[in-house]
């Protein structure tokens, strides 16, 4: 952490309201070894908070926390944006870390394992979505990994935080065609890693993943929701052909992994940005091929009908009708971002029969191919990594989009 | 035709102006051979109208008209509903009828064969998508049955007349992996229905189809138009998986065919409608399983997530997030109607990772497709066959939506 970053947080508007939890916890923290970072109240600034996480029971794995990607669903729970925040809140769904402790169930993964857990932490596991490793669609909901309800009824804490306990079992009752009930089946994800033909899909539905080691662990963290919320729809709607075209919109911490798996896929990439102050980069650190600028009628008439595939990450309101006219017949539009509202012509969408579909994270199957591809293309987010004292500040920052691209916490040096 | 309906006819607002039509046109007929019922201005009231076709090429067919589907595009195009009417204009895209004539390279077509033309009657016959059989998404635009501009620069007049002469020859340069440079392809559709092991997909890429003897001209007509719209995105989005489920927004021209192609690919059909006056029908005669009163939250709750798949085929203005609440994980909505927009929620098309589609007609490879389907199958459209004296007011009936479900004119016994 640079000396003016430090200058910055500790001079801050939330270093008082800061230090006075530092003094509260002195006095509460006896029993209370997990140690976190949480908002009280829909201000959303977050201070230190020690709580308790519940005892590590035999289908569990406990992980210290090296590394928490901040999402812009950070912003969103810590302001009670949707009216069901429950405080104190700790954020972060994009956690990274280090296997601490195992349950005595646990066979699969080993203490000093690299792991990762994403936007879910749970779901009923018995539904054809969780049988399918399709969990972030479970038919009674997954339980989100902060903010959520647990099935011990409890309130789930994410990973602004130094440790968290996951639950590692997982029963499956059928996958696809075949049908197992295996309570054996604690966590195989290393041997969908090490022995892929012999386990197959069965392997990948848990609720943590494995990260390979030659995997930088503060890289890995934003694949957990921002990775997969791309790569799933891209996958699901066959952008992986070589020599289709793409374009991208939103040039956040999703587009710009939609950028680089648009790369890995073989694509030719346009980026299509509101403004020019990204076209360098978008061109020259993560690849693009081309960059059209919105708001210039030339630039984007030359892409008319260009376009196999559209990724919209763009989180504000935008009109769909000028970029649904970029798309060849039968094109596809993915949204992943969530304006206040989808409206176009159904001429955008019928002339040419387009398709625009949606998409939210992805499941626990597609999350460990996604962490795989990665490693093996070398794929990395761009991330700034910044300490937890400068939380506060880099939601912020994310509010008004000032990243590149996503920022990350370093868990490991900086919370204590 | 009967009596109260002749009645009706000669007693309507229109009978004025048709006589003075047909006073005039005994004046300006003499070589005039093509009898037809043509909209002058936008008021869109039809009357005889005699024009000439142009005389048959080496490569065309000339086929008498007996039968011709009344399509809301009719309704649009008669009164100037897009600002680029020209009149006189002859609608219809729904055509059947007879080979009268066929040029000296006709090979595939005799005189007598039953035959149909759709919506477009030629392409540019070059690009990817005519040579592709996907001729509705020429990249130079198909040319229109009736107020199309023709390669010939003639403004085309459609199927409320007497005859129609049909560009036959296709230049088939690629088809998916293969290539042909083919004059000899003149018209390949009878092979299609004889041998469509030898020929493949070669041999519907025409301008005109086949229609077996066994199916009734009257009922092939609605399938020119209503037909193709849904089955083309039903089998582009694999609605022909038995089991699954299907609702059907709209009960129309369009919308009665989704059920019975709904029910002949084994699908659990759901129709979803804002009036109950069309429930009986629906489960009786169109073989429905189920019908739910969009208005009647109960009912619209208990539909919730259950749906694989929707075809919307109502032209109105509607919400629609509680229809999209209906679909499964992965649902698949089809808009074949033309709303005057299309808006919802994002989350109702992320969470759960839905699609939303859009299409228009088909191309001619799938058109012969669906003949053939429904001859097999002996899907027939539910028609009301009307004299060509009585378009005026089935016009009039399709804009307010009292059909059941499609009109079609009977040529040939009214047309003189």
């Amino acid at each position: 952490m640079c000396a003016s970053l430090i200058f910055s947080i500790y001079n801050s508007d939330y270093a008082e309201k800061i230090n006075l939890y530092y003094s509260m916890m002195d006095s509460e923290s006896s029993n209370k070894d997990c140690l976190g970072w949480a908002a009280r109240d829909p201000s959303g600034v977050l201070s230190p908070y020690n709580f308790t996480r519940r005892a590590l029971g035999s289908d569990d794995v406990s992980l210290t926390i090296t590394h928490c990607g901040i999402c812009y669903a950070d912003v969103i729970w810590t302001r009670n944006g949707h009216g069901d925040s429950k405080y104190p809140l700790v954020p972060g769904h994009e956690i990274v870390g280090i296997v601490k402790e195992v349950g005595s169930n646990v066979q699969r993964f080993k203490v000093g394992d690299h792991v990762g857990v994403g936007t879910y932490v749970n779901s009923c596991r018995d539904c054809e979505y969780c049988n399918d490793g399709l969990e972030v669609h479970c038919v009674k909901g997954s339980v989100f990994t902060f903010n959520g309800i647990d099935a011990d009824g409890t309130v789930t804490k994410g990973g602004y935080s130094s440790y968290i306990v996951i639950h590692e079992r997982f029963e499956v009752k059928s996958l696809k065609t075949k049908r197992f009930k295996a309570s054996w089946l604690h966590c195989c994800v290393r041997d969908a890693i090490d022995s892929r033909d012999s386990l197959g899909s069965i392997a990948t539905a848990l609720y943590c993943f494995m990260i390979p080691n030659s995997y930088p662990l503060a890289s890995a963290a934003p694949l957990l929701c921002a990775g997969i919320t791309v790569y799933s729809p891209m996958m699901r709607h066959k952008m992986n052909q070589p020599g289709k075209s793409l374009g991208v919109i939103g040039l956040g911490g999703l587009g710009h992994m939609a950028v680089k798996f648009g790369k890995a896929f073989g694509l030719n990439v346009t980026v299509i940005s509101t403004s020019t102050s990204k076209k360098e980069e978008a061109l020259n650190l993560l690849g693009a091929d081309k960059f059209v600028l919105s708001s210039d009628p030339d630039q984007m008439k030359s892409l008319a009908k260009s376009l196999d595939f559209i990724v919209d990450s763009a989180s504000g309101d935008h009109p769909f009708d000028p970029y649904m006219s970029l798309l060849k017949v039968a094109g596809v539009y993915v949204l992943v971002g969530f304006p206040s509202e989808v409206k176009f012509s159904p001429a955008s969408l019928n002339i040419g029969a387009k398709t625009v579909a949606g998409s939210i994270t992805g499941g626990t199957k597609e999350t460990q191919e996604m962490i795989n591809f990665c490693a093996a293309k070398k794929i990395y987010p761009e991330i700034e990594i910044v300490p937890i004292q400068y939380a506060n500040e880099a939601l912020e920052r994310l509010i008004k989009r000032d990243v590149k691209y996503r920022f990350v916490i370093n868990i490991e040096n900086s919370l204590k």
